[in-house]
């Protein structure tokens, strides 16, 4: 039998719903399972331990209610800091354990996995209660328009069945001619997929198929349509109920850029201080030293309302009309405005913010950092994350092959195959330094335009759904590549910004769509999978299951990537006489004992519990 | 045979010594053990990753040599940011690793463990080389002089004999009359223990018997002999080759101080926003609510001048003649400059730093903070904080008694027992969290006026013993609390206060003095315990083992609380035929398989290796 543990996270289950104020008061509930024989069946008392202005302080908690299986108790939280940080202690014979959100500790922890409450607003809810489709112009769809298009001198134009260069030279020059019109034509495919919201990467004028080397920021890319296009396609896209997210690179320019060419030629130019200036070639500070992107410098008094500040900025111009962009992904956020001994990233985040917030309340803010985001995403800057760290990364390491070929992206390995219990590790390890009201935003990815696709990585449809089923059922904000959801596959980044092979059925895995499409609207029809909290049941090498809970809903999933031995959840868990199956094949049997998980595997199950 | 893992830490073996500059280039060096089907004996490969403004790097590290035994890589770190992390991969056939400060992980994990370099110097060296020694002047030593001084009004006089309050209205005022001319009278005690910095508890002049509350900053307390008796204390201590600490509650003040008196009766006078005005009672912010400890507040614009910036400030004054404090240990540092929507506990810590680096670049600065402290120690403001969470605490829960009837600080239980892998993975978690610049220097207590005493947490003067030996061969700076020495007992902070039985060889407790001694001589004879890095060899539950090493010495030390297994540690950790005992009786064979740990216990041993 599964012995549950004592379990509190964000979610309204144990928070209320809300982002309160300063100085309010909020009463957080925890639950400790009453197993006979289980770790916590024992406790005396629970205690409620917050920080307040760098001290912490304890309350004992209240036992608000109690039956057979739990005890629930409730403490109040004072918001006394914008950031207030909280953990529960334990009160056991021969000792305690503290609750916090890597789990249960007999032992002192430090506080980065303590809970929080923030008074800063998370990202509006739309952004997770559909799928994100990501969308690289050059690669989805050709309109007819483009035909007409010139060449630009850059390009190496690529017919749109050619595979993608994977490395060399031309990878960040080869041309498919993809365009916004494009992409407006193929909206049906994405409705058809569930998509909510439409996350294009940049759509400025560059020197190369991806765009991060804009040279300028004042009009759209007229290869793509331009204005115009751009515009169409977000009112087409907003027609349809979805959303759409702009990409823009906030750390660097291209060396082409209007701004870094006036700055390079006149030291007297008014751009000239928007860059740093440095000895030897080439003369200033690029992204990761290379000379074509030039990084901006926000030391400058006057970049700042150029870029990042206000309704004029060009953060602030593509929320108002007629581009009305929902929100920002930004590029290389992680970077943006840390230079030696300067760090400006948080302060340059909530500029951002608030530039978007004055034109749109409901707009959002996500980063991209493929690493350990924690300090910056303290609440009022970027409300959210690219997850590699916490989802994208752990889940291929769990499903990839014993002789994995592809490179672990950002280390000089191909992707290591590890069990469960290390993938849940890693999980909870980043999940738990951040904010309930951030990781339940986070940008959960199985692969992006910088990555292998996910269909190369763990080398079947079967583990393509398993992972597919984790991305639409953890919580966040499932993201997808688009042309994930037909099985399109690529060895690294380049290689894996393959054209949307509208017009190849060989290339075009329909039974996968089919999982995508259904998952998605699983989802969509599941309140627990939106916004519930995360509760670990199992976690064995070969399969994990968690429970999604909201007040009026619970969701059991379980994905094996191999058969396993199969386990026994506690009975109550399940409201009723029968578990309803809402997603895969994996068998439930339930018995006045418990719910009796089989062993089988590969394969996934979700059952409507309560 | 104990299995040894790869290993850094930033101690002279690894890292160059001295503070690097930014865009210095630091070589930095890792071990890696060559032991047939040990965990790290295929390693392919090691990298080096960086964090460069935000953003994770890599490069190969070289072979620089190897042995039979172990190879050595060599990377370089690049000093781009004023605090730059660092961590190693390991690339090993069917997967990776990665040493961080907590040891080796086969999966991915956040950034807070990694290893650091930074630009600030740390703390002097002298802090470390002797052992600090914590004098609360009430309960010292009494001159003759005290006999002809009034008792104060708010004071209930004791004598010397008695046994301190441990609660109740008393506890404060509780007055047993030790001053400075007392202190002064007994520096030969100090020196025969081996002191090297005497650390005094405030001075100033309050309406309790421990002066947290002081009633002005601007002279010593004529109860204690006033400004002379201090000057004369600090000329003794210094002609003795010794240093002298002060303790400084930068949080707040009495309610009777003069700042505050003045501030309270007239709103227009200048130290009015020195303080927080709240509605209701009593009107103003105290320390932890308290009405008597009014709170300092640093927006003001005219309180720095008058407390920390400057020669003439309070900072300042005390480490200029006569008095030529050695540096100063902040009071409730953790607290200082936060309140509410208020953070400025990082500026105001630079702030102190730098107005005591003008007047004595030698001086120290100790942060009081009770519990995780990692955000407060980047480097440029406080040198070390009191480190109860990586040293006190896990220490006590080790030797404590299963009947402990001791509460354990902070938390409403008594002291537990935990097993020594508990007690070391708590070390290794707050330790991790730090440079090794302050890992080095941290304030190691097994108690001070605060806590219960020692010997009444462990119970016996043989784990007092146990818990010296850790005291006095782990890195960072030993601090004791003045009769711990001699077997003082008290069962919480007020009650633990008890003054120095000089006149009562009853209660003296003459073996435990000898252990003091001679473990504080074997310290000051060693360079590895003093500087030396860190690296553990056996964590049992009833025992644990770890080397101190620097280039020309390496010392293992093994502790044990009770009987245990044993352990085989590899020969060649050993340089000649024969350990050097430097402390303790249990027992080491040296064999041409190993070095033979005998599993005697409750014990300890210290021996020179090479």
């Amino acid at each position: 039998m599964v012995t549950l543990a004592a379990h509190h996270d964000g979610s309204e289950v144990h928070v209320p719903g809300g982002t309160p104020a300063l100085g309010d008061v909020v009463p957080v509930r925890v639950r400790v399972p009453r197993v006979p024989g289980g770790a916590d069946a024992q406790v005396r008392a629970v205690w409620l331990r917050t920080v307040r202005d760098g001290e912490p302080r304890r309350a004992e908690a209240r036992r608000a209610r109690q039956d057979e299986h739990e005890s629930w108790y409730v403490a109040d939280v004072l918001v006394h800091n914008p950031v207030t940080s909280y953990r529960f202690f334990l009160d056991v014979p021969g000792g305690y354990r503290w609750l916090n959100g890597r789990g249960v500790f007999d032992r002192d922890v430090p506080d980065a996995a303590d809970f929080r409450l923030t008074v800063h607003p998370p990202a509006p809810s739309w952004m997770g209660d559909g799928v994100v489709y990501q969308v690289f112009p050059d690669r989805f769809a050709r309109s007819a328009e483009a035909d007409s298009r010139p060449v630009p001198d850059w390009a190496q134009p690529a017919g749109w069945d050619d595979e993608p260069l994977a490395a060399g030279p031309g990878v960040g020059t080869q041309y498919y001619g993809g365009d916004l019109r494009g992409i407006e034509e193929h909206l049906d495919h994405l409705q058809a997929l569930g998509v909510g919201t439409v996350y294009l990467t940049p759509v400025f004028p560059g020197r190369s198929n991806h765009r991060y080397d804009a040279s300028t920021f004042d009009h759209v890319d007229p290869l793509l349509g331009g204005d115009e296009a751009y515009a169409s396609l977000s009112r087409a896209v907003h027609a349809r109920g979805m959303r759409l997210l702009g990409d823009l690179t906030t750390n660097h320019t291209g060396a082409g850029h209007e701004w870094f060419e006036r700055a390079h030629a006149d030291e007297a130019s008014a751009e000239r201080d928007w860059f740093y200036w440095t000895p030897g070639e080439p003369g200033y500070v690029g992204w990761l030293e290379h000379a074509s992107l030039p990084k901006l410098n926000y030391g400058s008094p006057t970049l700042g309302a150029r870029m990042i500040d206000g309704p004029g900025s060009v953060v602030g111009r593509y929320l108002g009309e007629p581009f009305a962009l929902d929100g920002w992904r930004i590029d290389v956020a992680n970077m943006t405005g840390r230079y030696a001994d300067e760090d400006r990233t948080l302060e340059i985040a909530r500029r951002i913010r608030a530039t978007m917030a004055a034109i749109n309340p409901d707009a959002v803010l996500v980063s991209e950092h493929f690493h350990d985001a924690s300090l910056d995403l303290a609440g009022d800057g970027w409300h959210a994350n690219m997850n590699y760290s916490a989802f994208t990364r752990p889940i291929w390491t769990w499903l990839a092959p014993h002789d994995s070929t592809v490179p672990f992206l950002g280390l000089p390995v191909t992707t290591p195959r590890r069990g469960g219990r290390s993938m849940v590790e890693t999980m909870r390890d980043f999940d738990a330094v951040l904010p309930w009201s951030v990781t339940s935003r986070q940008w959960n990815m199985l692969g992006s335009h910088d990555t292998p696709r996910l269909r190369s990585i763990v080398g079947s449809a079967e583990m393509v759904e398993v992972a597919a089923t984790l991305l639409l059922t953890y919580p966040g904000t499932p993201v997808m590549f688009a042309g994930d959801e037909v099985g399109l596959t690529g060895t690294n980044g380049e290689h894996a910004r393959v054209p949307m092979p509208w017009d190849r059925p060989e290339r075009w895995d329909g039974d996968t769509f089919e999982v995508y499409r259904r998952l998605v609207a699983l989802r969509r029809g599941s309140r627990a999978l939106r916004e519930g909290g995360l509760r670990w049941l199992v976690v064995d090498d070969d399969a994990v299951a968690y429970l999604r809970e909201t007040l009026d809903e619970r969701v059991l999933v379980v994905v094996a990537r191999d058969a396993w031995d199969g386990a026994r959840l506690p009975r109550h868990l399940l409201t009723g006489a029968d578990a309803e199956r809402l997603y895969g094949d994996l068998g439930l049997r339930v018995t006045p004992d418990g719910l009796d998980v089989a062993g089988d595997g590969p394969g996934v199950g979700v059952w409507r519990l309560a």
